[in-house]
């Protein structure tokens, strides 16, 4: 016992030893979600995938925050109701619990909060509250697991909204090779990934792109040492805030799994990591970096590709004669 | 030995005893996929999800042949690019490796000539054959996943359609409680459903609607006793062999999951199972069903429900600077 103690004290000091790397870094391995209510997340799951939440039957919390392809639709901005070209990019849903607030302007001040906007959004799901609860409430194995989940007889969007919040908290990436590395695996990432990691700080990119999500903890203007030219119409958090000088702030996107999130920025604009890592060196940071600086920096982003949420396809609940019909085209 | 091959041999007659109700019936029990090629089926997996394939980005086979939703998108007619408007009810894509052919008027002789189908149509995924494999091939670990299944270099378009087929020909729905009841468990299902059943037979619906699929072998003219009224232009398969007397042919649609597979009919017009099953009596058999009848024929028919496909949602590989970018607005 004694000997097995001591040995053990040994490992673990090598442990923090190594694994001292990541307390000194600025950048935190991500951590597995704790504290799900499992029923409540399969529950979230379900309605996550389930396009009856909206107008048109067709389009479901998935179908912009596609989890087959980075929890984003890979689409400069998005497709809402009736081909409405959105205004914004798809944000990842994945370790979007980490973000400050949710949007990119951050006018909801959680995953909950965001997951009743696009529901009732005209240019998005085009449903209402109202009418997405009656949609639920048809619906009598739908019915039994609210009541098995929330011990309630009656649907509320707060309930909705709570389930597909506990599911979102479900989806982080962890065990990226930056991750790795971080924990102590030296072979994790190569030469010129860590070279790459080297620039991120030096040049100042990790002033905003930091802890576990690497970004999605802050609010900054886009175009500090130069305009950013757009034509976008986003103005930002002063949307929210009313304030002149939040103009143009967005919310620092996470850059976790940022190999699939693309395209790039608020507006999707930069198609390319590399076109993107130069952008923000020019107008976030008044810095040219050259082509094999932003190839190193680009290899560095492409370590953080953590393991994707892995889970069955969820079967949802059929239809009753009751349950109000989709009306794509009307 | 001896022993233990009279017993075998017992129960297997105990068995073929039971099992006899199978044989003698014009339904049969849904076997599992066999022959199956693994490697294949989840590279056609991955591509059944893709909306890479697509024009926008957006519409995938799945957004369709929804696999949370009974293989179907629930909607009369489905929508397309665009928010094109289509022509027709999307079949279900489970068990339809049983069909005698594919597409409502069976223009394509089997699951691979279909899957090529909406991938070009304007209306549909709006791609070209040309653009989704150039797509394909400037994704790395795709090439890599089409050279170790098919062992070539280059991605065509019989291979995509072929992985997609593969995958398609897992999707058979095995063990629903009319099934159980077809292999000698005589509690699977209650006497109402029975009595739908034999109600089903005694009234021909089975002339049509029978074998292992419940429909799905052969074309069958919509409006045999009495004119079908529709706004549909679908002549079906007329259209295909350009004989009148297939005017108004369509292929016969499984039963099975039919539960799930709502509304109904070629044109989606009949929003629930009763009505379904009026209107087939009334314009198919020149009967009127009573409510009891109706009911009992429905109860039966939602007994056909089987396993839906359970399998983790793929990830697919990111795209890479080189892949063609979707445009869905242009």
């Amino acid at each position: 016992m004694k000997i097995t103690g001591l040995i053990t004290l040994f490992f673990t000091g090598l442990f923090l030893g190594s694994g001292g790397v990541s307390a000194q870094e600025p950048i935190q391995a991500i951590s597995p979600a704790t504290n799900i209510n499992h029923a409540e997340a399969e529950l979230g799951k379900k309605l996550f995938f389930d396009p009856r939440l909206s107008k048109s039957g067709f389009i479901s919390c998935n179908s912009c925050h596609n989890l087959s392809m980075g929890g984003t639709d890979n689409l400069k901005t998005s497709i809402g109701h009736i081909w409405h070209q959105g205004p914004i990019n798809s944000p990842t849903v994945l370790n979007a619990s980490m973000n400050i607030a949710q949007f990119w302007d951050g006018r909801a001040k959680d995953l909950q909060e965001q997951a009743g906007g696009p529901i009732a959004n005209p240019g998005e799901m085009a449903s209402t509250h109202v009418l997405a609860i009656s949609v639920l409430e048809s619906i009598p194995a739908y019915r039994a697991e609210f009541k098995q989940v929330f011990s309630t007889s009656k649907i509320t969007l707060d309930h909705v909204t709570k389930a597909i919040a506990e599911f979102e908290k479900t989806l982080v990436t962890v065990n990226s090779r930056f991750d790795q590395w971080l924990e102590g695996d030296k072979n994790a990432i190569t030469k010129d990934e860590l070279e790459g990691y080297a620039l991120f700080k030096s040049s100042g990119c990790i002033s905003c792109h930091n802890g576990a999500a690497v970004g999605g903890n802050s609010f900054q203007k886009m175009g500090v040492i130069k305009p950013y030219k757009t034509n976008s119409k986003a103005i930002g958090l002063a949307g929210v805030t009313g304030k002149e000088m939040d103009r143009f702030k967005f919310k620092v996107p996470t850059l976790r799994n940022v190999e699939l999130t693309y395209p790039y920025f608020h507006d999707g604009e930069a198609e390319t990591l590399s076109e993107a890592v130069d952008t923000m060196g020019q107008i976030q940071l008044g810095k040219t970096f050259n082509k094999k600086e932003n190839a190193q920096i680009v290899a560095f982003l492409k370590t953080l590709t953590g393991e994707q949420p892995s889970f069955t396809l969820p079967i949802l609940p059929p239809s009753t004669d009751k349950t109000p019909k989709p009306t794509p085209f009307n």
